[in-house]
This record gives structure tokens, C-alpha cells and sequence, in this order.
């Protein structure tokens, strides 16, 4: 009997110090994580500075077709539009990489001391605990032991009093192996909640994160809609607008007016809208 | 008369030269957008490698969960989940920054060469057009001229047979200014589409790179589910689970079950995963 309960105790107490262990074990993985997740963060942060470049480049390209001579208004608009959502995305990716650091990296970062902390402390006042009640079991142990031996050589002159006695140490010893076996017990599930608790928290500290993610999915949605205008925009290329013809057409009897510049001998220069404009005043001007 | 269909000659002519000077000026724009898009692309790569480690450490710490002695195995499986949804994306996000490269910013700086031959030799042909009608039609007024002065010095000892001749010769300038303007009319429109082609060619070298980004989106759709699942089951982190209660009744009368290891003086070791099996195995073997 008292070796099973023993056993038993025993085993609550390897379970208790295997996932003490385990989470003892566990720190490289997060620390691993730690460092994952901040090298992805700065990646982030500097992808976030390349997409803004990108965009203001972007924008340049749809002003180019939105400041034409009439043809591509329509297409310039659109890409406007286009780059305008990409703004949004690039803010939300902004706060992306934020949080990720103000809500996951930096407080497991900080939390890991506590958690180390914790298991520590667990650990050790189980160890001590534990060390006490068995010292008090294996004393109450031999105490009964001299007790049985004494009855033994009493029984052979006739038991006396002692059985009394005898069955009180042994309940006693009894008693003091299911006290264990409950504090073990006890010790197991505090040492399973800290474990389950250490992933609460990383799930706690995960879900923001993964929620700013999920608002990018918001601005993605409207880019099906841009898509498809800039589809239908550019759908035949070789077919001017009716603006673009209009261009043609109002240039006829219109007081301000463009004039044939004779292009110099040398290979055709680069005319800037800004010089066509004066050039258009000046031509304006003399008429 | 003449005055006036010469100006309109000239007013499309100049139209003509300002949509190519446009084009012409038009390319340090393109050549920033692509240096800018080609920067984000190294990026977007430099991020999949930085989010595909992230990842691996990721999966390592819902291993952890899932490993563990049966407090966290449901959050585990549920991170797994998570981190596989977010392979997914990693490799939506790679496939993203291949085709930004092979489908954008390639065929764009390819194409820019095209643009500037089209662009030259419209401008070059115009100019010899132009040049071509303008001296004939110089040649044809001046022979007119001179026949209306003749006609003139006829008309004081009479007009004689001039007249039909003097009528054919300004029919003759008329048409030819009619001919030019036609002929400046298809030059503008001709440098109009080249003009709106161009970003028609750029928004259908754009469209599977936004249809990229869109397909991303996919992915993070189920992101949802898989954040709720995580939320419900850590929402009481000092509550196991009742596999967790069964680890410890389980215990209770196993075959091969732990023991308790007396800790040695120094401060709790750290006992790796594989040592503590090794340790139960060989335990259940003594038993």
C-alpha cells in the first residue's frame, strides 16, 4: 500500500518537474521568436519607406497622364485613384509594423523575465515542499516501523496496548501520503496553468497584430473595383476618347492657339510643358 | 482667308509638337517610377526571407504548445493553423514580388526604348511633312502673287484670259492649306494615341501585379476564423482544460509512469524534452 502511494507521489512530482523543464527548456524557442520577429519589424519599417517612394513615383506617372493634351484624363484620374488606396495600404502597413513592435516583440520581450521569474519560484518552493513532507513521512515511516517491531516481540508475549497505537502511526503515515499526493497534485496543475497561461498571453499579445493585418484586407477590397475601371479605360488603345478629338476640334477659331515652333536643325529638343505653356502666352500675347 | 487657314496649320502643328515635346519630357518620370519599383521589389524579397524565418520560429513556438503535457495542446494546433495560413500569404507575397519584376518593371524599361524610337521618328516625319507642304504652298502663293499682279497690270488694258488661270492657281493654295490641316489632324491624333497608348501599355503591365496583391487577399480572409478560434480558447488562462485534469488522473495506477527526481544543490537544471523521455523510459523500465 505504501508503495504504491508512494509511486504516485512521486510520479506527480516528476510530472510537476518535467514541465517546469519544459517550459525551463522553452526560453531559447521564444527568445528565437523574439528575434525573428524583430528582424522581420525593421524589414517592415523600411519596405513601409521603399512603398512610399514608390507611390510618390507612382503619383508622378498618373499626374503625367492626368495633365495631358486631352487624351489620357480618364486614365490619369483612375491611377490617382489607384495610388490613392495604395496610400492607405502603406499607412496600415505603417501600423502593421507598429504594433507588431508596441504590442508583440516588446511585451514578450518583458514578459520572458517574469516568466522566468515564475518558474523559478514554482520550482523551488515545490522542491522544498516537497523535500519537508517526505523528511516527515519517511520519519513517521521509521517511527512506525520501530513501533511494528516493538509489537512484534510484544505480540510474542502477548500484544499489550500497543496495537492502538500501531494503527494510529500507520493511518497517520497514510494520511501524510494523500496530503502529498493532493499538494502534488495541486503543484501539477499550478505548474500546467503557468504553462497554459505563458500562451494566453502570447495569443493575447498576437491578436492585435494579427487584427491590424486583417484592416489591410479592407483597402485591398476596393482595389478590385480600380482595377476593373483602368481595365475598361485602356481596353482599346488605338480609339481616342471624344475629349481628345474636342482637343482638335476647339482648336479651330480659338482666340488663345498653338503655333508650328520650326524645329532647329539639330535632332528634335525636348519641350517642357511648363516652356509649351509660355510659349502658348507668348504666341497668345502677339496674335 | 489664307491668314486664317494658316494659323489653324500652325495652331495643330504646335499642338502636335507639345503632345510629343510632352512624351519626350515624360522620361525622366518613367525612369524614377521604375528605379523606385525596382528598390520596393528588392525589398519585397528581402521581406519574404525575413518573413519565412519568422515563421519557421513561429511554427516553433505552437510546437511548443502542441508538445506540451497536455495543458496547451488545443492552442497549439490552433497557432499551427495560424502559421500555415500566414505560408500562404509568405508565398502569395513572393509570387507578388515576381511578377512586380517580370510583369512591371522588365517589360516597362523594354518598352521605354520603344517609346523613345516611335516618339523620335513621329517627330522627325511630321517636321519633314510640314516643311514639305509649307514650301510648296510658300511656292504656290508666290505664283499666285505674281499672277494677280500681272492680273492687275492686264486688268488696266484689260483682264484677257487671266482670270481662270488666277481662280485655278487660289483654288490650288486653298486646297493645299485644306490638305495640311487634314494632314496636321491625323499627326495630333496619331501623337495623341501614341500618347494615351503608352499608359494604356503601363495600366496592362500594372493589372497582375494589383491582381497579385488582390490574391493576397484570399488569404488573409481566413485569417478571421482562425484569430476567433485562438480568442475563445485562451480566454481563461487559469482554467485547464478537462485534457489537462485527465494528464493527472491518468497518472493515477499507469504503467509507466514518472518519478520524481531529487533536484541536485545547485538551482534547478534544465531538463530538455528529449532527456525527460529518456528519463520516463527508463523509469517505466525499472518499474
Amino acid at each position: 500500500m505504501e508503495t504504491v502511494m508512494e509511486r504516485e507521489c512521486s510520479a506527480l512530482g516528476g510530472l510537476f518537474q518535467t514541465v517546469i523543464g519544459d517550459m525551463k527548456g522553452s526560453y531559447p524557442v521564444w527568445d528565437d521568436f523574439i528575434s525573428k520577429a524583430s528582424k522581420l519589424q525593421s524589414q517592415l519599417r523600411t519596405t513601409v519607406v521603399a512603398v512610399a517612394a514608390f507611390l510618390d513615383a507612382f503619383q508622378k506617372v498618373a499626374d503625367l497622364a492626368t495633365n495631358s493634351r486631352g487624351g489620357t484624363r480618364d486614365i490619369g484620374s483612375a491611377l490617382t485613384r489607384m495610388c490613392m488606396r495604395h496610400r492607405s495600404i502603406e499607412a496600415k502597413l505603417r501600423q502593421f509594423s507598429m504594433v507588431f513592435l508596441d504590442c508583440l516583440i516588446n511585451p514578450l520581450q518583458e514578459q520572458m523575465e517574469e516568466w522566468k521569474r515564475v518558474a523559478n519560484t514554482l520550482d523551488k518552493d515545490h522542491a522544498k515542499e516537497y523535500k519537508k513532507a517526505r523528511q516527515e513521512i519517511k520519519k513517521r515511516s521509521s517511527d512506525t516501523l520501530k513501533l511494528q517491531k516493538k509489537a512484534k516481540k510484544a505480540d510474542v508475549f502477548g500484544r499489550g496496548d500497543l496495537q492502538p497505537q500501531l494503527d494510529s502511526a500507520m493511518q497517520d503515515v497514510s494520511d501524510k501520503y494523500l496530503l502529498l499526493e493532493e499538494t502534488e497534485k495541486q503543484a501539477v496543475r499550478k505548474a500546467l496553468v503557468e504553462e497554459r497561461s505563458r500562451f494566453c498571453c502570447f495569443v493575447s499579445m498576437l491578436r492585435p497584430v494579427v487584427e491590424e493585418e486583417m484592416s489591410m484586407l479592407g483597402e485591398i477590397t476596393h482595389l478590385q473595383t480600380l482595377t476593373d475601371d483602368l481595365k475598361t479605360l485602356t481596353m482599346d488603345p488605338h480609339k481616342l476618347p471624344a475629349s481628345s478629338e474636342q482637343v482638335i476640334v476647339d482648336l479651330k477659331g480659338s482666340e488663345c492657339t498653338w503655333s508650328y515652333q520650326t524645329p532647329p536643325s539639330s535632332p528634335s529638343t525636348t519641350v517642357s510643358r511648363k516652356s509649351s505653356m509660355c510659349r502658348l502666352v507668348a504666341v497668345a500675347a502677339a496674335n
